[in-house]
């Protein structure tokens, strides 16, 4: 099955677009865990059990785990097999690198680790992407355009077909020939979501942002989803993970989840 | 000190110019060698032995370790911990996020495995690059124009103020206020290269390629160089780590490395 349509099946068993970001901090972790990485895959793990039913994604951020060292793996292929199957485990490395090191972080990801999808910076070229789609199983969601500030300073620069991100755009839909390619699109910038939906009427949308970054999430959903009102993957971190800094945490981070799970539907297009 | 000094103090120290990835690829390894990750770090340990005073830096591309998984710290840190003080070490992971993942990932490449130096990705502008620059002793050298076909996808197209790679060497000039931002520059385009010196006379330029990659290594050298003849990084691995398949690996590595300082300080201008 391509990578699409894992995503969609995912989609409609869960009745989600939500995708929650295990941007596990330890320096913001609830005041009942102590301060070591142990506490990290303890804390995923409440999280993975109290929303599990509420979403079709999580998105692990590598840089939030690799800061341990040592620990980084055990870390997230723990918090990973913690997961329940059938729902889309997305490996937010952003790596991007040519030739044997791009297949090498490739099989990191889809083996070593055993995401369903990457993401992946386009920066190098078609040949730093491919091996992230050689697998139709494995989707790769490319870096389009994202919600920091520093997006100004080259994703938007003017080429002869339209700002970068939409050149970035159009190559991704020729890679797209195996139904595993994405997008990232930041939630801050909904018009350029419109435009790069109409641009990609049928690839895989990842939207960040949603929660903490301040993004618009009525016209984030809007536009960010195919004409079936699915393939829009959404996500928040901080404003679910940290809805509580007490001992209902869990709890706590169920209701934003759901109350962002319901919030989504009821501004997606109808199917 | 800033890194600039720092490697600038290693290149006339070690009167050489010549930096060697450890993109060690145990498919490639000597026959002498087992098919298990341990022979990486003893294979990284001989060809080190074997090449250290002729060196500037050594480069390791997290890629060809993180396909090892759990196994992948501690083989970076073990080669890392046999490098020589006073030689350069370059983390080559083309990391790129924003605000806390950068940091994360700047912290683990500068605290956790000790890199003197790491290679940053800019697609995703200043913001994704700053956590890099906040310890002047450490180096970031911001991917500008690379040496694989894809190059051409996105780094060569045209901006109102020239080719996207030039407007990343101007940004990167901007960003150099604590004298710890460098460029890589591929060596299979060397008038690219002579351009870019032209634009950032006095920055660090990482260039890979001057191996089996097929640069041009004369004219790489004189364009890569600064005004006094430093400050060009020359990055060979596979023609130094595989220069012989039998038992005389390490020998071969050393002739083999040694031929490369010597040709690049004979084609150096003069300090």
């Amino acid at each position: 099955m391509a990578f699409q349509d894992i995503l969609r099946h995912a989609q409609r068993t869960q009745q989600s677009l939500l995708c929650i970001g295990l941007d596990t901090d330890l320096a913001k972790l609830p005041r009942a865990f102590a301060e070591s990485s142990d506490a990290i895959v303890e804390f995923n793990r409440q999280i993975i059990d109290a929303t599990c039913d509420l979403v079709c994604a999580y998105k692990i951020n590598l840089a939030f785990y690799e800061v341990f060292g040592e620990q980084a793996f055990p870390l997230v292929h723990q918090t990973l097999a913690h997961i329940p199957p059938g729902i889309v485990t997305i490996g937010d490395g952003k790596r991007g690198d040519i030739g044997n090191s791009a297949s090498f972080y490739a099989r990191a990801l889809r083996e070593q680790y055993g995401f369903t999808a990457s993401t992946v910076n386009p920066y190098m070229g078609s040949d730093a992407v491919a091996p992230f789609l050689e697998d139709p199983d494995h989707g790769a969601f490319i870096l389009a355009l994202t919600s920091n500030p520093g997006a100004r300073d080259f994703q938007h620069l003017r080429t002869r077909t339209g700002p970068l991100f939409e050149t970035v755009v159009r190559k991704t839909l020729r890679w797209n020939t195996r139904g595993n390619c994405g997008l990232v699109v930041g939630a801050t910038r909904p018009a350029r979501l419109r435009r790069i939906r109409q641009l990609a009427p049928n690839l895989p949308i990842l939207v960040p942002g949603i929660g903490a970054q301040g993004g618009d999430l009525h016209r984030s959903v809007r536009y960010g989803c195919d004409r079936h009102g699915e393939l829009g993957v959404f996500t928040a971190s901080r404003s679910v993970l940290y809805a509580s800094s007490g001992s209902d945490y869990a709890t706590a981070a169920r209701h934003a989840a759901r109350a962002l799970r319901d919030e989504i539907n009821a501004v997606r297009p109808a199917r």
